[in-house]
């Protein structure tokens, strides 16, 4: 199953060096969820060629604009393209009044539905499930209540071994029951265990986007071997003091986030407008945690 | 004086082929005047070097999105950026409702302050003047309260000669009154007319921005002898019924406005994302009206 993030925009607060505000796309076989979105997000899903009538989820992290000034432009965006799907938009009680009001004075009717799901940023919990994965939100520390959201694939079933079925004979009616981790009874009633017959499925991948956050161990538990953990590190170590003064986190604390979570891979995001080159930022959480790749707009990873 | 135009946006509704929604910088001497500010408006003045400190005053034309979604973003990144000097924002009455309840969300407290001017689309009004120009609405034809905006330069003072100036030995101290109109009165008692002191000054310029409407003679004698009319051109003459359905212009409709009103020149823009190459616009504006430009993002036109 393919399972991987696109970066739209990678910069906190201020647009700079043609870094834009924060915004990402991940696909889950085919399967489109756009986290946060930034003023412009539409104009990089364009360029991106990101195919928006497979966006079936939003989740909004908070209420600073940074994260959701270009939410009300696509909602208008996929209106008049004739959208008829209905969109899940899953973020801060206040994000409904925001979007109410813009469709009110434009007199707005949409041809699509709006389920809209508030988040309350005072205890994890999963928003949204499917046959294949789950979202639970992550209670960050922020100067507004924020949540990162945690994309979790389920348990796969177990493979059979195709050597077996054709030992065994196994007819094609008991094959799922097996990968569910049945055994398997034989025509003059031999029982052949299930650990014969299967092999572990590959270990369950998982996503946690979080942003924005002052550092902090207050999620690490819930992130506890997370294959790719995307952290904000809006500040050089330099500035420590600057970015615990606005509950943000450095490049070198993102790290030790990750490394604390046994993280498989860190990518790193919503850099100060100050910094041109992100450099100094790579370095500095390679140095605490080496596998960790800069967030930037149009980079794709695999999960 | 300076006096041009910028384009930022030139598309209707939604971007396309990387054009991008309604907004304008006007410069006067140095003072720039945002006219309309669709979503990204302020990525690209910050790709083409606005000066975005010089911009105290900002004109919205109507409410539907592809004309204001950047202001909020722009006024958060003024305050992100320290603004401390006043800015002064002309609308429709329901944008300081917007305005506000995204600011309310975010805790967002100001370090400038922000004095709303609402718009009532009923009657021209001046609703801008300083010593060089003024700014009248002009009253529109869409599907919402929609105005356009005329700068108009003021009549400057005549050009006194300066061979004149010599001849009859005229003081510094009186010069601005000869300027204004006033005869000379010599040393021994003649009195010079002004007309033989002075010729006429450049004539005043003008500037008209007219986005969105339906086709109408409704402002023709309002705009009689513009310099420079921004007319919108959102369809094809092939495409007239479904402009006057939608309350848009044709490109045709916007050259036989800017021949109605004897303009010196025309900009078309806020054109439709159907139309991936403009040319048939500006191919079928300039047969009726040949000074006819396409008003697309990154050009500069002098009033």
């Amino acid at each position: 199953m393919q399972f991987d993030v696109t970066i739209l925009g990678s910069n906190a607060a201020i647009p700079a060096y043609n870094r834009h505000p924060s915004s990402q796309v991940v696909n889950y076989n085919g399967n489109l969820f756009l986290v946060d979105c930034g003023e412009g997000s539409q104009f990089r899903m364009q360029h991106l060629n990101v195919k928006r009538g497979r966006l079936d989820n939003i989740f909004i992290s908070h209420l600073h604009g940074d994260h959701f000034f270009g939410l009300v432009p696509l909602l208008t965006s996929f209106n008049l393209n004739w959208r008829e799907h209905p969109l899940n938009i899953y973020g801060p009680p206040g994000l409904k009044e925001i979007i109410d009001v813009h469709f009110k004075y434009a007199n707005t009717v949409l041809k699509y539905d709006i389920n809209f799901h508030p988040i309350e940023a005072d205890a994890p919990r999963v928003i949204y499930e499917d046959n294949h994965i789950t979202v639970e939100t992550i209670i960050l520390t922020h100067r507004l209540p924020t949540t990162g959201f945690l994309f979790r694939e389920k348990p796969a079933p177990r493979k059979i071994l195709s050597e077996k079925i054709e030992q065994y004979s196994i007819p094609y009616q008991v094959i799922s029951d097996i990968k569910n981790g049945a055994d398997f009874t034989t025509a003059d009633g031999n029982v052949v265990p299930n650990v014969e017959l299967t092999c572990d499925p590959a270990a369950p991948r998982s996503y946690a986007y979080c942003s924005d956050t002052i550092y902090t161990d207050s999620f690490t538990e819930q992130i506890k071997g997370i294959s790719t953990l995307y952290h904000e590190a809006t500040f050089v170590h330099e500035h420590a003091e600057r970015a615990a003064e606005t509950f943000h986190t450095t490049s070198t604390q993102a790290a030790k986030v990750a490394e604390a979570a046994g993280a498989g891979k860190l990518l790193i995001g919503h850099f100060s407008a100050r910094y041109e080159n992100l450099s100094t930022l790579h370095v500095e959480a390679k140095a605490v945690f080496p596998n960790t790749h800069l967030a930037v707009e149009g980079s794709v990873f695999e999960i």
